[in-house]
């Protein structure tokens, strides 16, 4: 269909698999995928194929990617350089009794690229890694305790999920702490009243919550936080799941300019292939082996095959400079077309992985508003989580979400019909 | 190299390989797939190709294989059905921002299948649902407790992880009971005194525990464990991650005769692709929909089709039939070269899901030696844990294993010098 000389964003065919799905799955799409996390009716529920920085729904609509399967695709959906060794590796074995040699080669591949590590361990989902790390923790330091920043996000485990979900006790989160983001203080203090009973302290990089601003370290924040770790003997972990690969190739803390001694990956290390990774120091190594972690798909080879190709693929597609510039272009533009219409809009975070606010918005109305609006015109923006850009994200593209933006603003105004487009509750 | 007119089996790339892993990784090979789980040195440590019920290692030693990649294989390694139906979903899509529409249809098949299934849910690991199961489980009841049978496997979730392992305290275990396998009484009167606060009982079909012999539930175990589960409304949870789809289509209830609530299968429903899936009854759906449960992979497309085309494929190849026909001429075949030979072999378990003892060798050092000798002539026989049978295992291939195991009974006898075969401590 096409109005006013676009075509029209419909979703009737995913709303009716929707319909049909909620019979037959708990929430019909769970989880960070679920519609209820975005706006219900207004974006796409099934993919229906995907390419470059690019993928259409099962009614035809199609998007410029702004979620990038919410971080794993970064060197570009059907990448033809990672399915073509994922496949090589197929051709011989995937799954068997044993890991493939490429296992080694992976672990030597990150320990070569990520200063802080001397080994690395694997498995499927970012959360087996941010339990992982805690098991290691503990058996380093024959402590129990970890404390964690609120609101971060390390999993569905149950000793970090980060809300009252259904079938997590008490019990479960007992040796949980947890600390604002940012605050030193805070951290110094529970540091000292729990001395000799902290095993570790497990973060984000920096502050990327959903609904949220995103909010970098202070000046001084993750040196101090290391430094105190390092009085304390606490085990500092980084959860780089969400952002690793994207600001520094050898792990978010060399751009924010500290060393944890141990570092979760998973989403974007495999480019989609279902992959994770724990790297750490040496001194770790020996607790690391005697947690007991492992899975039936943990030492398949080809999503190893896959992240050895994506982690060469990063390196020789300059894909942190690549994105950061996209980044730069897309958050730029989308200021300036707020100013043009009176709007303002507030980025937030590193370029590479960006989220915007609109000035007084607390209720996310015009996010949720403006973001709509851009999706029914081809470019997929989450309003209530940050964004991820990839190296298949050309100037083109931008450009051409940037004209998306442009009509998008244009129909928020009209929507707003001259009221007042700050609506601080 | 060849030694009497057969192939010698050497690890020396393996070990070289792993020498090298050993500093790059945690063990070097971590978990079930752990060197120290068999006989280190006595085994293949990597594997280079597979295919069929086959598979080859770096060293270039050739094996029919008897564990099925610890079960995921149930279709033979390189299936062309299964990997063909992966290949037509990746060059749609896989990992992206939403799920396929095939999604949908796995979960339909999976409910047409499975007699007690209203619903389905996906993720990555066997440990994924059956941490999701006892979630939804507390959810539904209200309740904290969980009883577990002594030894079962659920995975490596600190609340159910089966060892003392590094890392685990005596918090993470605080709602977690433990009752010995077939011991009803035991379990009326764990329920009893525990009144009101029991919200699952999970357990798998049958106890298939590594180093021990496979029980099979006693005569009215089973429906025992429901009528008490029903009286005293507690969620009753089936562990089929290892036996699920070799022993009945509809979940190893139906073969052992009882209705679960809730179902976690994994391992075999996608020969090999990492998937795993929780199928429960209408009653536990709202519950159910309550548990915040995802990762970054598990609505991705690929594993799904596979998983499909899997169950598809179980069905018009009559797997359940012809892994059983194929266990039990193996089975007859080893118990048979055992009498000639003057050594008692005891099978346990069901034919598709073997292992063997051999008479009073309570420290398994008979089995150990026979397997290694076995493995050394072409057929990989892992001493400790359960085997795996699989679609693509043809009689001719059970034929060469029955002559392998021939030879090896040989050299069995010869390594005894006449000493007494019962090594009983």
């Amino acid at each position: 269909m096409k109005e006013n000389g676009r075509k029209t964003y419909t979703y009737n065919k995913s709303m009716e698999l929707f319909e049909k799905a909620a019979t037959l799955i708990p929430g019909g799409i769970y989880g960070h995928m679920s519609p209820t996390a975005m706006v219900p009716g207004e974006y796409p529920y099934y993919t229906a194929e995907a390419n470059g920085c690019r993928y259409k729904d099962i009614d035809g609509n199609e998007f410029i990617d702004y979620m990038c399967a919410y971080g794993p695709m970064v060197l570009g959906y059907g990448n033809p350089v990672i399915d073509g060794a994922a496949e090589a590796q197929r051709k011989m074995a995937d799954t068997t009794n044993h890991p493939g040699p490429v296992m080694v080669e992976l672990a030597e591949k990150l320990v070569d690229m990520v200063p802080i590590a001397d080994w690395a361990f694997f498995a499927k989902n970012g959360g087996d890694m941010t339990t992982y790390a805690t098991l290691a923790a503990r058996a380093h330091t024959n402590r129990k305790k970890v404390i964690t920043v609120r609101g971060h996000y390390h999993g569905v485990a149950p000793w970090c999920t980060s809300y009252g979900h259904g079938g997590v006790t008490a019990e479960d989160r007992q040796n949980t702490l947890q600390v604002e983001w940012n605050d030193l203080d805070g951290f110094r203090q529970m540091a000292k009243e729990n001395r000799g009973e902290i095993a570790a302290f497990i973060a984000m990089p920096y502050h990327h919550i959903t609904f949220g601003r995103q909010e970098l370290p202070a000046e001084g924040y993750w040196t101090g936080v290391e430094k105190i770790c390092r009085e304390e003997e606490i085990v500092l972990i980084l959860d780089d799941v969400r952002a690793g690969f994207r600001l520094n190739l050898g792990g978010s803390n060399e751009y924010f300019g500290f060393k944890p001694d141990l570092i979760c990956f998973s989403k974007a290390v495999g480019n989609g292939y279902p992959i994770s990774a724990c790297v750490g120091k040496k001194e770790l190594m020996t607790a690391a082996s005697k947690v007991f972690f492992t899975g039936s798909f943990w030492m398949s080879a080809v999503p190893m095959a896959a992240a050895l190709a994506t982690l060469e693929e990063l390196e020789n597609t300059e894909a942190v400079k690549k994105m950061e510039k996209s980044g730069q272009l897309l958050i730029d533009g989308l200021v300036e077309i707020g100013q043009r219409h009176g709007l303002e809009i507030n980025p937030s975070g590193p370029p590479a992985i960006p989220f915007i606010h609109f000035c007084d918005d607390p209720s996310l109305y015009l996010n949720q508003l403006f973001c709509s609006e851009v999706t029914k015109r081809g470019s997929f923006f989450h309003p209530h989580h940050n964004w991820f850009l990839s190296v298949a994200h050309d100037e083109i593209d931008i450009k051409e979400t940037l004209n998306h933006a442009e009509e998008a603003m244009k129909a928020v105004k009209s929507a707003l019909d001259g009221k007042s487009p700050c609506l601080a509750v």
